[in-house]
């Protein structure tokens, strides 16, 4: 029926525009001056550039989404970091505590890396209606498993923040078990080697940053810095080992590559700044490779069938499995 | 004439070797080592990395320009810095001051966005040599008009080097109407979606590093981060909701997003330091997308026809119009 | 024989494995916590994205290898870096010093630039194993020469660094020697307009950070990013106006303004804390240019068919003959 697709098309531009004036009137009542200012620009700038270019090109691998996926990523991002910003002075006030503008900021950027990665989940199966509204929901129910987070099990705020890519990558998955598959037969899921080269750049700007994000928020910089990089280090190595040896032409799939190259860096997340000794990020690094890889065979043909999942760019192996990872090595290094 | 072609083209490298053996001969005059350090070295890094990178893409959008636009932008940018590095030098020894040499580098790099922002409006139009006689002849213009800026009106050094994007775009119109429009038939203005996407990766850039770029010289440094990235983020909202709104198939137009998700940036430009509220920066980066988009319709249409103006990326409603809108708010604001 | 091809298509991945799992059994015994923190996190992430980015893009002009390229470069930093850790820990173990872990890894990725250049020499020629033996052989060789610099030379540390171009270069020229030119007819060292442009973008990217890696280890930054943004300036507009009167139809050569306007930064490298005024670094940068651009006519023609050379990327003149000009001034500015 195209005259209700016109419809709803017609409709999207006066829900982007009727949300920001919500935003605009919010910010309006909400925001006062005050805190201290703590972090660093640098620290934002990088955040900032891991979202917009990073998961923007990231998600670029599908041929008939290249333009929509860095322009939709680009507007869920500036409207997610609205609402993110918002939320977390509502729980603020509620808290009577305030914090600096920039560190708000911060914190709204890094909370949109659950959203980008959910994103990645249901990529070409929703409309852009639904992507803003799984953006506002999820930012509000993320922001309410923080504060769980921090009252009930005394974790701090910090350490709350990382667990972005567990909940992303979960969330994510949520979501996209109540959409359909689309038909195989359809080109919705084909890849062009230039859309893959596009891919790769961006999965390159992730690793690349990495490091930076893991230390953003963590108290000892630089040796969360130091783990992250052996940890992407050793899973990128491990990726292009397994992917030869589990393709039967004995060459590198870039598609391995693309997830298990940062299954390093988020199952080190969590513990990065608490690991002493970099082998233990190394070995870490190398087991969430493995993961990512074998995990990437298993779910695509024993697990996702039965769970009706469909799971576009693969954020279960790729955020998902090396989060669950990082957390029970974090739980095992605090027994310790 | 192909003879003549070829002499002329014989020309070009001789003019930019002895401009170069005549900058060095200036340096060796001029350059004195004085003065105290005091920006940071990763403000100079940002604005150097949106000049090359950020306006090197955002003007590859012409199929037949991909490699010129790349290559003469580098080579407008190295010859303009160092002619904009002497100008200043020599303005420094007739009021017998003196800055740091990174300092100056820092300007000189921020004087070359009205360069390469007027570089927009004749794109294809211009042969390398009016090319590089445009960028001499500018920037001690704007010179000039920061000297009578801060004599004069008693603007602030740092206020009336946010003049860039006004100036750069209204004398690039005004150069613009000096050359003859291409003929429409000609594949000159054609565009292809590989070069328009390298043009949205340009803009990307752009748009991650305007808090960088706004904030440079401003005194409160934070503040200014924090209002340019809600002008930008509410500017790319209302971008891609008028955007849908203003095409007859309710999709999204690339040229439309290209131009008005930097309109915020520009138009938050002056006061990004004293603005207090960032719901008024917001209202401002709604503003100016509105302006951009309306604008690049009616310039179009009503405008540019009666004035014979031909302007190929449309440097007045990205730049012009948003930035008069940005120094209105500016004087609105300080009479409040 | 496809059989024997596929048995050593089969030892790669356990090559990386074994060597993978030797270094990280070293790093269990060999690393402790020691040192005192100096340099910042910037610096490391910017010869950072050089080498991912950087030299990744750089090397990708050849049609064939755009993703071998990418990710050959990915694979054979990761080892090198953990293998150059190793290395400077044994060195220092030796000495009975200790270093930071964070400035080793900045040397670590500061030694790899010297192997992404020799890969630059030997690519297309090598396969996966070749190429991991060199990066080893390579960095242990390297470490060598710079303790043998300290040593004997009584260079600073620092300045033993800035060898690396020089190092790279002559190296991988050497190993290239061992390797047989790939016979003309085939495409493997064809390139097409994609490939260049993107090799243009890593030009530019290397281009962009070059004054971060020369001031990386210098004492006086300011006075190192100064010098070799004004010798990469001169270099950069040398390259244009040569590669239009060396062409025939007075064009610009991508291969030529890829291969020097790097020059200039090669060759203020050694210098660059020690040049007074800015007018050496700009004669310098010329100085290189015109070596890089004769270079490239020379050694294709003259020198490398009775040398029986074959070097793909041309780093003898990208990078070998600037930085013997480097090493020559310093020498020069050192007597006077």
């Amino acid at each position: 029926m195209p005259s209700s697709y016109r419809t709803f098309r017609n409709s999207v531009p006066w829900l982007i525009l009727s949300l920001e004036a919500v935003f605009i009137v919010l910010f309006y009542f909400l925001f006062s001056d005050d805190g201290v200012f703590i972090e660093s620009y640098s620290a934002f700038r990088d955040v900032n550039h891991m979202l917009i270019f990073g998961f923007g090109f990231f998600l670029m691998f599908l041929k008939r989404y290249g333009f929509s996926s860095t322009g939709f990523n680009l507007l869920v991002i500036v409207l997610g970091v609205q609402c993110s910003v918002l939320i977390d002075t509502f729980v603020l006030l509620l808290q009577r505590q305030s914090k600096h503008q920039l560190e708000r900021l911060l914190k709204a950027a890094m909370s949109m890396t659950a959203v980008v990665i959910s994103t990645g989940a249901v990529l070409g199966k929703t409309n852009p209606v639904q992507l803003i509204l799984m953006t506002v929901l999820e930012l509000i129910v993320f922001r309410m498993s923080r504060w769980m987070n921090t009252t009930f099990l005394q974790i701090t705020d910090n350490i709350s923040m990382m667990h972005v890519h567990l909940f992303g990558a979960y969330f994510g998955l949520a979501v996209s078990s109540r959409f359909s598959e689309p038909s195989p037969r359809s080109d919705k899921n084909a890849s062009t080697p230039k859309s893959d080269l596009l891919s790769m750049l961006g999965t390159l700007f992730l690793w690349v940053f990495w490091p930076s994000f893991n230390s953003v928020v963590s108290e000892s910089k630089w040796r969360a810095i130091y783990n992250t990089y052996f940890g992407l280090a050793v899973s990128a190595v491990t990726a292009f080992a397994l992917s030869v040896l589990t393709t039967k032409d004995g060459k590198f799939r870039m598609t391995h590559i693309h997830s298990a190259v940062l299954a390093g860096g988020v199952a080190v997340g969590y513990a990065a700044q608490s690991i002493k000794y970099p082998w233990i990020a190394m070995v870490l690094g190398l087991l969430a490779s493995v993961i990512a890889i074998l995990g990437s065979y298993c779910s695509q043909r024993c697990l996702n069938p039965p769970l009706k999942l469909h799971d576009t760019s693969g954020v279960h192996f790729t955020f998902g499995m090396p989060a669950v990872l990082g957390a029970l090595a974090q739980v095992i290094l605090l027994i310790i």
